[in-house]
């Protein structure tokens, strides 16, 4: 019997949501879940290079905490270890995606972080969407991937960030990460997120001055979708 | 038998409109439609959170004008205090859409109206199509979404401005409201108006000193499909 | 039997093209041909305000190049005195197409001529796109349709260029017009100048002191594909 | 028997690739490929201005190294000159795909090499994308095709540019050409360097100051993709 169906189904279905809607051209992206019920937490992932049209469940590789290979023929994502660490330290999240969506990547290539200019923003992140740091060559040589993990970690750290209320990050020169509660979650944010970095990028070029909404409005919005007095939706 | 069953087919479809021509990603948006003809006005609306490829004209909802349910057994859309406030200040209107459109909104982020840069604009929209100013904290704590019309109407007045005449406004930082004498012609004025923005947003990048276009070509343009003398189409 | 079959045929595929090239949303467009082989030359053009999807070749209208409706049972497009002055003062066209397409819009709006920057404009156009200037306040009053064929004619005329070279202008404020010596012909080129104007506004944006390339390119580009030297495709 | 089946099929393929993937309008591209295992090598390529539609790979045009028709009922395309002076001159590359892709050829419209600003870029192009000088006009007279060639030559001679490494080229003025070991792998180029180059327009856009990323970085991800050391896909 395959180990973790649901979760594997989940994972697919993700990967192929990135495609879908269109955030990464090729084979740059991948999605993620992890199953935290059992005593050794258990993330599956999307194998290196493989095509999104082809891919089925029994691609999906199974890896524990630190990437060690628990199920799975083919080699994982080459971006495994930021996954990996991101589950260890941000223990609320269940799912991650990673794509080259194409504006909100040209945001991480001009190193700036995305500011909230308007309520779409302020519905899904609290604050303005974060970018990292360059990697230093250090970081490069001793575990690039992990350190892309670290980075992201160091920007959530510095800036006191809470993973729940900003489900994604520019990383500096690369491209965007997002997560949620769910893999489903996480390719949402990922496409809201691109969505958001378009709009962003229009507003700049009408406005180069233009600034954050004021807080009393993104304040509103994020908690009419977050939090007990949640107002959208059929609760 | 359900009521206003002809009403809800339109609103159905202005919804369904929306999803097609991408005016809204995920569930960023909604339309509604107004029956003025009995005794006490009926406001027929999308539910909250739903998708446009599920809804059913069961799924609608039904309120008087101060928002109170008729029918439904779902939650109306979070916005429907803005549609009320509307339908009662601009009693010639029938049907309004909210949509989060890119160009537009990026306009409505950037908080600067839209002038008249040519004569598709001119067709549609008589003058600027303009922005409304921020909501301060007091009508964010009092009533968000009835504020959100409040400062729509609050433009319009200051400025003399007729809805049909200008049936459109963007709300600065967050989207656009389109309106019209039916859905179908709410959704099809919010379709012009981001047809209209993109138009606007690659001119003004071309030319940043771009100004209107002369008064008298504008003037042609607008009573050419409006008033006793227009000239356009079929009738 | 109904008059000019095969030229109806022509103009509804161009009408069509228009819209299956994504060249004018809505029913903003609009394609004619011109039959001058009897001794009075017959327009047929698009009927005015019909979506390009029902439109059928019973539907088009039949004038005389004075506009006058010689075979038809709806309103001939708005646009058409412009056509039949162009028609008249432009012997060697068949052909002329009216978009509303966004990037060659946009250039109009920004009332610049599109400087030939690259190859392929000079493949099919010699030298810049035109813009015209603004109609006065009395040229529209005395008939502004007309006039757009006379402002058109005017740019033509003060800068000595030849239709069969520049087949396709910009007037300013408004949007592009294009012609060929087919129906086929008018609504390709149409599509290439929003090609074309698509790549002249990134490359602008990119460098704003981007000059036209050198005549020896330019030239070679343009002979290469008209005239007696012409080596391109398949003749 | 049809003269280099297999290299057919892939030129083929390759030729529809272009037109599936949007990286040439009409018919403004051209894929080919050249068979080196005979005494003679061959190159086969597309015939001129012929739909992709309708291409067989019976319409493919097969000539020597010097562009000499060896078999073939069309003309080749008009590009051939260029092909086969690169083919002669990069004896590692087996397919070339010539677009006019709409960033990249903006980019080539601006004359500016497109810098290394993301690990994208990085992953497939060792160092910024460059950019030839203009023709002149004793170059365009005395063999423009063969020039083009020729230009592209010159910049990877002065760069000490390695074909492989650096597996495209902006023609100024005119759109971009890449190649590959097969003609699957030129179009892939040629489609990830339309990726790159829209990154990098926006990039731009963004953050005029944006400079290249660190070349640790930049180093470790060509790395990762290329040579002994690969650590992508499933190899």
């Amino acid at each position: 019997m395959m180990l973790l169906e649901s979760l594997r189904r989940q994972v697919l279905e993700a990967n192929q949501e990135i495609a879908r809607r269109g955030l990464a051209p090729h084979t740059f992206g991948n999605a993620s879940g992890i199953d935290r019920s059992g005593a050794q937490p258990l993330v599956v992932i999307k194998p290196s290079g493989v095509d999104y049209a082809s891919l089925t469940t029994a691609d999906l590789v199974v890896t524990d905490l630190d990437g060690k290979i628990v199920d799975g023929h083919l080699r994982p994502s080459s971006d495994l270890d930021t996954h990996t660490l991101l589950y260890r330290e941000f223990p609320q999240i269940g799912g991650i995606v990673h794509t080259h969506s194409e504006f909100a990547t040209a945001w991480a290539q001009s190193c700036q972080p995305i500011p909230c200019l308007g309520t779409t923003h302020a519905d899904y992140f609290h604050g303005p969407i974060p970018v990292t740091e360059a990697l230093t060559a250090e970081e490069v040589s001793s575990g690039y991937v992990r350190n892309t993990g670290a980075v992201i970690l160091r920007r959530f750290r510095s800036e006191s960030l809470d993973p729940v209320a900003v489900p994604g990050v520019l990383v500096a020169g690369h491209a965007p990460f997002a997560w949620g509660k769910t893999p489903a979650e996480a390719v949402e944010h990922a496409d809201v997120l691109e969505y958001i970095a378009r709009l962003a990028f229009r507003t700049t070029l009408l406005n180069s001055t233009a600034g954050p909404i004021p807080t009393h409005v993104s304040e509103h919005h994020y908690l009419r979708k977050h939090g007990p007095q949640a107002t959208y939706g059929q609760r």
